[in-house]
């Protein structure tokens, strides 16, 4: 028997409790051994829960019980989910995690530590929630040099933008029903600024390159800004505006950063609409793969906890990813990004072609004309804008 | 150093000696050790390859080589490529393969064999070439009951039919190109009569429920007779046909079959076109997962070849899935499978809906009528459809 403690028993939590005991006999059969929920650490109690019993308000009691082999920490927030991981580890209890927040802040912190103390460390459920991406990108596309991740990676702006592009709802409107839905928090800055994605990419990244960049160090714009007309001229010329967590190799060095961009139509990422999740990824070999599913939500969230905690429970002696922190050398100029980009001006057709040269006139009304440029440099574009009034402007992914 | 050898240096096997060569450092860097390629096993010689000094013509040389742990048996077809599988895990080496043939109709023995002997049998190439799915599946999805899988699983058909859904090419006019392209064989049954497609869905089933039913046990239908006038039909009804493998655990018995379905437009699956591969699976816990990608070709396949060599290389220790044979009371009756179905007849509306009640019409011309009926079972489809003059049924996904 494999004594698991749930650190936090939100919704992550709950459904981790849900999928053990409602998938008990399968996972049994699986591994050849039951895994038995010893634990669950919250502030509450829940005296009506079938797992009532189970709950405890110490973590002490899990960190001191030579029992539990498996922490999974569904608490979220940085603190003290971090402690606590990094505690377990030391412990010498293997810890699997959700919380991406945890991860891209210090996981490699966190990788490092399992592996000194001979245990495992693993977050599949941190990015994509159910979807298996994670793992395969470590293993399945090993023999890769991985030259780039285009991922959709927040579910909750998402759903805004397919109803911006849908149903032509403005943002405000857009962001007060999905958080009507339960699609976005009461404050909802993490998701529609890009956030949440950020961390996302960021773990992405590190599993693909091996550095961890942080969050902080990374271009992050969300989609508040992003207009109707903005989605509307887009769709006219055959694109869809994503939220795009990216990361690139770009001559050998890492290329971080979330930005709203337009999408082509032929391209599947723009068909992953409302609160799916998708990640695109291209590699030497394989060139393009595309992983698609629900990105957030209680079971499929849980399925990835679970499936971690499974994977340990079968084989408790498989190495640790090692990941070092990204240094400023290990990271390519945002500068030199190459990019075409759609633009909305106040200024005349004329002006802006004197401006950007050859470029692709999409609309023209209610003094504002909409184009899109050939490929350049990101410092270039910055150059030509500057001598133009932008109202919009957007990477083509 | 771990040595490697390579059966069979046709398009296959140049992709794993050209990914192993061009990912040399990457992949030292990943496990620690570098991996080298010790033998290539032909009946020819390449005397202008780099790899002509490591060509051999006699497998004993491999077999009986103790520096030689891993083979990658990339030979296709189903003897002798079995039977140098068998050999090779029973003298201690793992194996990895491409080789769909032969993990469909003997992977069972081939698992068990590898357990056996502490070695390990992998083969994530044999189903939708690079695209990560079987140890996805077998792993990330470990903590869900799989209810289904359904995969566009031969990119020769998928072109053919995207010609026929996106150009109106007929089948023959499409084939021929495929032909003249290289995606299809100058015989292409195996493709197009859903051979091909029918080896990886019981891969797939076998991996989700640990039977492997035969593929000659499974009902197999291609897409030779599909119409033009079908694929007409189905688009203005809002559906793509497309050859799917399908898997499906009803009432905890195995169903899998090989047909052209009817896709609606807002599945993914639909949007699968040309040479690509999708593959949508549905979990109890993560709802639905689909992974897309070039599902042949020499780079794309090479790339999940070696990544198999890596995990073991990384990892010899890790268990084996363990697959029994599917008997026939594993196995759901087909006539229960419950669908709606597509129908052209060259009845009447009146005398169809006399016979199939309440359908939903297509349309009515050149004295057909096609239509879509309410989901039943085959049997009763069968009764119903005996009563009418059926040019054309397909389910509907």
């Amino acid at each position: 028997m494999i004594n698991v403690a749930i650190l936090g028993f939100g919704v992550v939590g709950s459904g981790i409790a849900e999928v053990l005991t409602q998938n008990k006999d399968l996972i049994k059969n699986k591994i050849g051994e039951e895994i038995n929920i010893k634990y669950i650490l919250d502030l509450r109690d829940f005296p009506d829960s079938p797992f009532a019993d189970k709950v405890v308000h110490d973590f002490n009691i899990i960190l001191n019980d030579e029992e539990v082999s498996i922490v999974a920490e569904a608490m979220g927030g940085l603190h003290p989910a971090v402690d606590f991981s990094e505690a377990a580890l030391k412990k010498g209890k293997s810890v699997v995690t959700s919380n991406k927040e945890v991860v891209a802040e210090a996981g490699d912190m966190l990788l490092k530590t399992a592996t000194e103390n001979g245990v495992r460390y693993l977050f599949e459920a941190s990015v994509g929630g159910g979807i298996p991406v994670l793992r395969p990108l470590g293993t399945c596309l090993a023999a890769n040099k991985i030259n780039s991740i285009n991922g959709i990676l927040n579910g909750t702006t998402n759903y805004i933008l397919t109803q911006m592009i849908d149903f032509g709802k403005t943002f405000e409107v857009a962001l007060k029903e999905a958080q009507q839905k339960g699609y976005a928090e009461a404050n909802p800055t993490a998701d529609v600024e890009g956030i949440d994605a950020c961390r996302k990419i960021c773990i992405l990244a590190a599993i693909a390159f091996g550095k961890l960049i942080n969050p902080s160090k990374v271009s992050t714009t969300g989609i508040s800004k992003i207009r109707l007309e903005d989605v509307k001229n887009a769709a006219n010329a055959g694109y869809a505006i994503k939220l795009i967590g990216q990361a690139k190799d770009i001559d050998s060095k890492m290329y971080v950063s979330v930005a709203p961009r337009l999408v082509a139509y032929n391209n599947l990422l723009a068909k992953v609409d409302d609160v799916f999740n998708g990640v695109l990824i291209n590699g030497n070999a394989v060139d393009d793969v595309l992983f698609i599913g629900r990105g957030a939500g209680m079971m499929p969230t849980a399925s990835a906890v679970v499936a971690d905690i499974v994977d340990i429970a079968g084989r408790p002696e498989i190495k640790n990813q090692n990941w070092d922190k990204a240094e400023d050398n290990d990271l390519a100029p945002l500068s030199e990004k190459i990019s075409a980009y759609y633009v909305c001006v106040s200024n005349t057709e004329e002006q802006a072609k004197a401006i950007f040269g050859d470029i692709k006139a999409i609309s023209s009304c209610d003094g504002e004309f909409a184009f899109i440029t050939n490929a350049m440099k990101k410092l270039q574009f910055e150059e030509l804008a500057s001598k133009a009034t932008v109202i919009s402007a957007l990477e083509i992914l």
